[in-house]
């Protein structure tokens, strides 16, 4: 993927997205040893940076495909990314999701238009009932994070931080399923001024630093972390863009996340999820490399369930 | 006080304040029926407004009082307010607190500079203690609301919010100790256009409600509200402001405190205070005067303990 397809991508999206707010705070400047930069996604339309690769997949589609809706599977911030975007663009949205996943998430989906369909927690019943919508209706496939149209959208936040911030040294984002890395690590190779980008990852769902380690795309075998964001795996689309652009994958502890996240309600007095704080968990792993530099956090979402928070 | 004060206040406080962002939601407007501007003193320095009096009030001393410097008591976003405020300007704050006050706030207070006098929690003991200080060291007293060049500081956030929305019908504020509602209510007769501003007060400290009712400055015999930081009083210097330019007082139930900071911590994704949410609580109240009006909220601050959530 080139520069001028996410100079595109970007023009693409703008009206259906929010450039959203860049925030810093003196003090966690000074826990970093480091000039941090927090391009805060969580107050991203429905609240996560998943908007921008899903408006930008929806807009990608010829009419016909716009006429036969498109369908995903996902219980987060995607099933309700695509709805809502599909919804902007008046295309319908059929979103698979686990009977198991939890109601409230169900009813985001719904208050954003999307059709929910609801299967058993395996990914046969998953693949099942997504086959079954497409072929009843003709509709479009899309991954969350594994689709180049996706990768390219979610890349354009980083654009909008160097946009602001031309001379960052480093560019963090959170690892999930990687589409957000991936298309971070395009708008920083193709708009920074040799920017790096860096992964933050949970030990507990550490596939993306083993599959940099081994070269192929390696499994969880359980993914027991309070970042529930990013329980997903990487994929072939995104896995080469990784190695190729991304410059080191670091791990953190579950501990280190949730107190990374309280210094974020804290110090900028947002609301992020857990997911978003693996990045600061990660810079502050890396302090030494970070020394005096100019950091860009992307702080990916703010959708938590508020009764349910780890303090 | 006149517009050209409000003038020259926020020129003078400028360097020392951030201009914070306005925020809306979809959401919210469409539970409220009318477009609402959050402006964010949540991300004030110090997380409060009350930043913008503190930092007037030292700005207007002469250089002998800065050399003696000053002393307030206040166990709450005021004691943090002037120790940051004069700790920019060189100038040093005695803060007097009770020993009973959080350990958490005492450290706050100790790590922007203040000097911290430790009391029993008796009115009396609090008076003393200052006054031993004044005789002591010849320090300026600063009370945290009840003084014209707070009032004034605390106005410029409005005036702010009108740069962005000059022609706002209606603006919202907690009341407590009456320094931000003054402030706000000369900030919108000079600079809106014909915008009223109405107050938020809980039902279980509405001394401002019932001090409009009377004429005269009204006790509360107890302050039993999730709202710590609107337990205090009215006083003679903010008092005759709201009464000429406040147009209403709406009071709110603890309940619909609650549920309106959880409304603004999941749709704007931020971390206010619950004293904050009892302005919006004020405007879900007012449905029927705000259809279709636009309207601005000074959410005051982000100060908050997150281990003792109402959620």
């Amino acid at each position: 993927m080139d520069k001028q397809q996410l100079i595109d991508c970007h023009q693409r999206i703008k009206p259906f997205i929010h450039d959203t707010p860049v925030l810093n705070s003196r003090l966690i400047n000074k826990m970093g040893n480091a000039s941090f930069y927090f391009k805060c996604e969580n107050f991203q339309r429905m609240g996560a940076f998943k908007m921008r690769g899903a408006a930008n997949a929806i807009l990608q589609l010829t009419d016909e495909q716009k006429q036969n809706g498109v369908v995903t599977h996902s219980s987060g911030n995607f099933a309700q990314a695509l709805s809502l975007a599909a919804q902007s663009l008046g295309v319908k949205a059929h979103i698979v999701m686990p009977k198991s996943a939890p109601e409230v998430k169900k009813e985001a989906v719904r208050g954003y238009g999307g059709i929910l369909t609801e299967c058993e927690s395996t990914l046969h019943a998953r693949e099942q009932a997504t086959e079954r919508i497409i072929e009843k209706h003709g509709t479009t496939f899309i991954h969350p994070s594994n689709d180049d149209q996706v990768i390219l959208g979610q890349g354009t936040a980083c654009m909008e931080l160097l946009e602001l911030y031309p001379d960052l040294d480093y560019v963090f984002t959170p690892v999930g399923g990687g589409g957000l890395i991936a298309g971070t690590a395009l708008a920083a190779h193709y708009f920074g001024k040799n920017c790096k980008t860096i992964g933050g990852e949970p030990f507990e769902v550490d596939d993306a630093y083993r599959s940099l380690q081994s070269g192929k795309i390696e499994i969880n075998a359980s993914t027991n972390t309070v970042a529930d964001g990013l329980k997903t795996q990487l994929g072939d689309k995104n896995f080469p863009i990784i190695q190729k652009h991304v410059e080191e994958i670091v791990r953190v502890s579950e501990q280190e996340i949730v107190s990374s996240m309280r210094i974020i309600w804290e110090r900028l007095k947002i609301v992020c999820e857990p997911s978003s704080a693996v990045a600061l968990a990660a810079c502050f792993n890396k302090k030494e490399l970070l020394s005096g530099k100019k950091v860009g956090i992307i702080i990916s979402g703010g959708n938590v369930d508020l009764s349910k928070l780890p303090y």
